[in-house]
């Protein structure tokens, strides 16, 4: 068995012909172009760049085990790679090797409607899903703030502003087909609701980040389109008012179907990023209701009387279409918006969660770090779940505002722990978050490396990430 | 690599060293008698039954340990044990060794009412929770027939009732601790409501039904009482037009909290065992609604509607709570009811899993193998999930009537799987439906044998079970 956290050199030799065969296979869908190899660098991210040596664009399930039985023969790292969109590295290639691009595997295979289930290519991204369904009267509500893929979606177990009342991938995914590190295609799970025929390989791929396969089919849960869907922002004097109001409202139980947080400075990006009239540079809740007519008022009532009670501003509606969409995609774009209020610099987007009884807590003092160390880090997040972020913003070739990013991190990471909480939310563990996830997980590390020398014994599929250093 | 598909034989002079080291560790608490051998040589099942060499009686999660690694150091099978009402042969111990009983670890070690989370010890039951919990206002929701452990719930994937509103264990378990086959304590998952950090062991044990390691503690989600509860019943002349009330419920997306079918044949035995005085010898639906005031009279008006269309009769409400607890109970003692309808004989219970769409279909076509084979075999089941149940009875000592359940059983895993469904949506696998597992997963079978090799190598962990033929 390999040491997977042993340093991993270059295979360059294995690469080069891996290179060539894979060429012979795919001919000008194999890319070799450094512009091309410099897009596949890195993801959203402010990890330093690592192409990798070369992009293969496979159209099929078939193409890609062949691409993969070509790099397992060679002993040659495999990436996979949706929409480039993911936060912690997941997509570099820090010893080279091939990435495979799925982005062109866009069908949707199948829609069941009376099933309410879909199955989709890996490279289908949430929002052309959701326009492909429009008609049917269903939705797929997982909504990470990119408009990711589904098949990465699945590989970093995302989530978004649903998840409160729709849960994560981990609870929409009913099945996957992945093609395995020997280059063998699987199926799991499958179109029944339940199962308990024998160990959930879903759940083993789902949140892998592609190290132990390459997830190429997804089946998806889809809801029906609520009857009645009304959305609001509530404004608030301080931070702390606003997390105890969503503390409460969860507390009573009321099946919200979005309460999302923006701090201060989160707003004031969201304001000039998405030109939110009206709204003041102020602690603020969204919030969105889904039900029937009256099931949707009856929610909407109570929270609006608990966020009074909080002293939240009056509830600004949005209940056209338009407005609500609007007032998402500000949401959706905070990360963006943080970019553009600090032109040149990257993200690095922190991901704790923590439970909702040590939320108030944890947000506050965050909050103090941030103000105590300069650093500029907006705070968003789907409080619902527990989980926020700070967007610290940073230019990652000044070392001293890495190591401030870096320390703030880890003193974010290890407050949560201390709190019962878990270090990534729906961001994963990538490159960036290995020593988060050694801390966090302890002695059943070792047995998550177990797993990935089983499923992965060459240790070519996305090396260096999750149980690797 | 052992291959765990291969005979596995008795290892006599390992069994006799680890029941002496383990008799030298727990005292009175390690039994040999045969009276208490015997007890634990099956569970609610038809199978041979199959005692262990002698049970271990253990406190604590510590103990657990002790006793997995003597049988770790000689080899020998380790069969755990929780309430022994599993349904497909979990807790025989075909080549002997020693079963843990964590039936005395019964304590609920925290309850984080403002989280709506706990932490139990594997051997608390379901009904034992919900009890101590009472006065907190809150609920745990899965609830298969037996009063089994909720240690033994989460080992074979259970749901119930509850689960087409609620979800099964795999949706309510946050996180567990676990003896590995070595030995070792670890934990997986936590108090956060959604995590992406690293592979996800909590599903990897959820549903491995001891194979890979001993459940010791549960953490799990808990669910406000809502403030309204009903629960009514409808009767049908004909099981298709029950079945089609059922589909179009949940095309219509009501949150039904429970939704349930019992045949004619399964309503004369729950009549004659639970006095279901006033309900007729005819398909039925029972159904429960939950929500507010307002939300549970809006859901139970629509599904009454719906149930008119398709011929049901008008509701016969259970408002009180214990009209309710009678009906629910009646329920869940339906498999009981079955073993009184045939005194000296065993229940197989079948346990399919299809896309509501087909459903209808599934149920009809069983409904006519069943009479056309002669067999006395009651129908109900949780159709909220497309999952139902036929309780063949048959004495296991008539090679005939074991061949046509067997021969049935096949068949209706045939038709389930080619409608796209599962041969068991929550009583497992065990070593009754290795067969059908095989057929189900087909390639993704070998990567089910690699995880069972990489976490116990040695293959003690419940052998014979889930992997192993």
């Amino acid at each position: 068995m390999p040491d997977t956290t042993a340093p991993y050199l270059r295979n360059d030799t294995g690469i080069r012909l891996a290179v060539e065969e894979a060429k012979a296979l795919l001919g000008d869908r194999l890319s070799t172009a450094q512009a091309v190899r410099d897009q596949h660098a890195r993801g959203e991210d402010y990890f330093t760049p690592a192409p990798p040596d070369a992009v293969a664009y496979a159209l099929s399930t078939e193409e890609v085990a062949a691409v993969v039985k070509i790099c397992a023969r060679h002993k040659v790292p495999v990436i996979p790679w949706g929409t480039g969109t993911s936060l912690e590295g997941h997509v570099t290639a820090p010893t080279g090797g091939i990435t495979i691009d799925v982005s062109g595997m866009d069908r949707v295979l199948e829609v069941n409607a009376s099933d309410m289930d879909c199955r989709v290519q890996a490279g289908v991204t949430r929002k052309a899903l959701n326009a492909h369904i429009r008609d049917t009267g269903l939705m797929f509500p997982v909504d990470p703030g990119a408009d990711a893929s589904l098949g990465g979606m699945a590989s970093v177990c995302a989530s978004g502003t649903n998840a409160v009342r729709y849960g994560t991938m981990k609870e929409n995914v009913l099945g996957l087909t992945v093609v395995t590190a020997d280059g063998n295609i699987i199926k799991t799970g499958g179109r029944a609701r339940k199962s308990s025929a024998g160990y959930d390989l879903t759940h083993v791929y789902v949140g892998a980040e592609g190290t132990l396969g390459i997830i190429t089919e997804v089946q998806l849960r889809l809801y029906g389109v609520p009857e009645a869907m009304a959305a609001a922002v509530c404004q608030y004097d301080d931070l702390q008012s606003a997390v105890d109001t969503v503390v409460t409202v969860l507390q009573y139980g009321i099946p919200v179907a979005r309460m999302e947080l923006l701090d201060e400075a989160q707003m004031e990006a969201c304001i000039a990023f998405s030109k939110l009239d009206g709204l003041q540079v102020k602690p603020t809740l969204f919030f969105e209701f889904h039900g029937s007519e009256a099931g949707a008022k009856e929610q909407a009532e109570t929270v609006q009387a608990i966020a009074e009670e909080h002293g939240g501003s009056r509830f600004s509606w949005a209940t056209r279409e338009e407005d609500r969409n609007r007032l998402w995609e500000a949401r959706h774009n905070a990360y963006y918006a943080c970019l553009a209020m600090a032109p040149g610099k990257r993200g690095w987007a922190t991901d704790v969660v923590v439970p909702i009884s040590r939320l108030t807590e944890c947000i506050v003092a965050t909050k103090q770090d941030i103000a105590e160390n300069g650093l500029y880090a907006p705070i968003c997040g789907h409080v619902g779940d527990g989980n926020f972020h700070c967007c610290i913003m940073l230019d990652p070739d000044v070392e001293a505002e890495k190591q401030a990013a870096h320390d703030f991190s880890k003193r974010l990471v290890d407050r949560a722990l201390g709190m019962g909480g878990t270090c990534t939310g729906e961001h994963g563990v990538g490159i960036g978050k290995i020593g988060s996830l050694m801390k966090e997980t302890g002695e059943a590390y070792a047995y998550m490396r177990r797993i990935k020398q089983a499923l992965d014994p060459d240790n070519i599929m996305n090396p260096g990430k999750v149980v690797a250093l």
